[in-house]
């Protein structure tokens, strides 16, 4: 099994994500990160705070960089990591591990197809964690604490490899890896992460009073922080995902049309039995989440 | 005005939200707190841990207490809250001062009418805090921090007994005071508190997969929190503000309609922007919440 004391680690894209992954490698101690950001600033920032060792915003400072590195995190959004294995796909070192953190699996690995090495051992992941903020400059790995890390693992990947991922995600602070299909996670995700994000946008679309807050006891504002969303990534994970997404809106709007057919007929028994139903499913959901970690979570 | 060194507090109905404020009121140094609670065990642990002086569980002791008190917080349901006015109108002392918790204002208010005695001032209160615990065992004053505070103020109020109110509500954690009348009250509620438990408890309930949580990354948790609802006392809040309710939950789904119609058609500069839009909305309303309070809140 490689050893990261032993690993040059790069980072294509030091963003939100990438940076956070980035700074919570570093405590790891690899023996060299290296950093790809077409932002110049990026790199200055990050090489300041010796979150990297070196960085480069060109593609030939890139392909350089590329050569050396025995694990690379793609940090970018889906088409963009598409693009960039396509793209520089000759330039990876032999053996290399690869792993990515896009939100949506399916397009990238169905897509990538044959175009992949055989001696490059690419390990889709996600991480599942995020923030309102953005970039390089919110970047913060505490948001790591706690949370599930998904691997979609694909038939070639090494058993040592998958064990190396494995290793880091869990010293990064997440407590709970899932391994599962493209498909799956595609689904799944859908769910608890896209459609959530609708709802929240929704929410606050619908809402024309500003001082709204007046009237806030809490649930608006829990219901309603992932709205502060980055609009162009959150369209394109949308778009990649476009078919199980509008399955998941479809399948909230049918129980959310149910309830209010239940308010509007003022049946409450019926009502009192739902809201029962739900008290008990949403405590069990959290007591499974619980149970599957070693360290202590809320949910 | 009163002054609470020299009061006497009666508390009816110590469960999570009658308890939290007696917990709270206690650590203001009021003459005496009385309680009642129609469950005796209650009753005991709140005098056990010196939350109350005396507490009492039925109606005789009841009358006695209630002739004593020089301010009352009735903290009960909505019907409750309306038929322990109507039953008790007579026992209260002369001048009092009597207020209430209930989350919808106008079936109170407007049901009250005449009943209500003229040296009696009661003035309508909404405390936006809650916890997905339920009754005394889960009552917690911490829960008041940085909440706000609704007081739906009727034309008799006077002026001290307002303020009287208003520092208490301080007091006990709360930092934004918003007088407002029962219509508009009622209105808003429905959006920031009702609806928002109607989303989270459609979006466990559309859902079959109790290991859902293995997807998790703070979303649907965050969405889902107040889905641990307690099932009667929310079935009464929907059928008091039921015509609200269901207008509220209309504008929500015809803001998701339009979002699900721009996912389906994959208008993706349409999609940017409308995101776009919503996060500088949300920004806007976490801005103007906090420009509101003296204390740092987070929204």
């Amino acid at each position: 099994m490689k050893k990261l004391k032993d690993s040059i680690v790069g980072f294509i894209g030091l963003g939100l994500m990438g940076g956070a992954l980035a700074m919570g490698l570093r405590k790891q101690g690899p023996m060299k990160i290296f950093g790809y950001d077409i932002n110049p600033l990026v790199i200055e920032k990050a090489l300041s705070e010796n979150v990297i060792n070196e960085g480069v915003s060109d593609s030939q400072g890139l392909q350089k960089m590329l050569v050396q590195c025995d694990l690379v995190f793609i940090c970018l959004s889906p088409m963009e990591a598409l693009a960039f294995m396509a793209l520089y796909m000759e330039d990876f070192k032999p053996g290399v591990v690869v792993t990515d953190i896009t939100g949506v699996k399916g397009v990238i690995v169905n897509n990538l197809g044959n175009l992949l090495r055989k001696d490059i051992d690419f390990i889709p992941g996600h991480p599942m964690a995020g923030s309102e903020k953005e970039g390089y400059g919110g970047a913060d790995d505490s948001i790591f604490k706690n949370r599930n890390y998904i691997l979609t693992l694909l038939p070639s990947n090494q058993p040592e490899n998958i064990e190396f991922i494995r290793e880091i995600v869990m010293a990064l602070g997440f407590n709970h890896i899932v391994e599962t299909t493209c498909d799956i996670h595609d689904e799944k995700i859908a769910f608890t992460s896209q459609l959530c994000h609708v709802i929240a946008a929704a929410l606050v679309d619908c809402e024309d009073d500003l001082s709204i807050t007046d009237f806030e006891g809490g649930s608006f504002g829990d219901l309603t922080r992932i709205a502060m969303i980055n609009a162009p990534m959150w369209t394109e994970l949308f778009m990649c995902n476009r078919k199980n997404l509008l399955g998941q809106i479809e399948k909230f709007e049918a129980s959310l049309d149910s309830m209010k057919a239940m308010i509007n007929a003022e049946e409450k028994t019926e009502l009192i039995n739902k809201l029962t139903s739900v008290r008990e499913k949403r405590t069990a959901m959290g007591e499974i989440r619980q149970a599957k970690t070693l360290k202590n979570v809320s949910f």
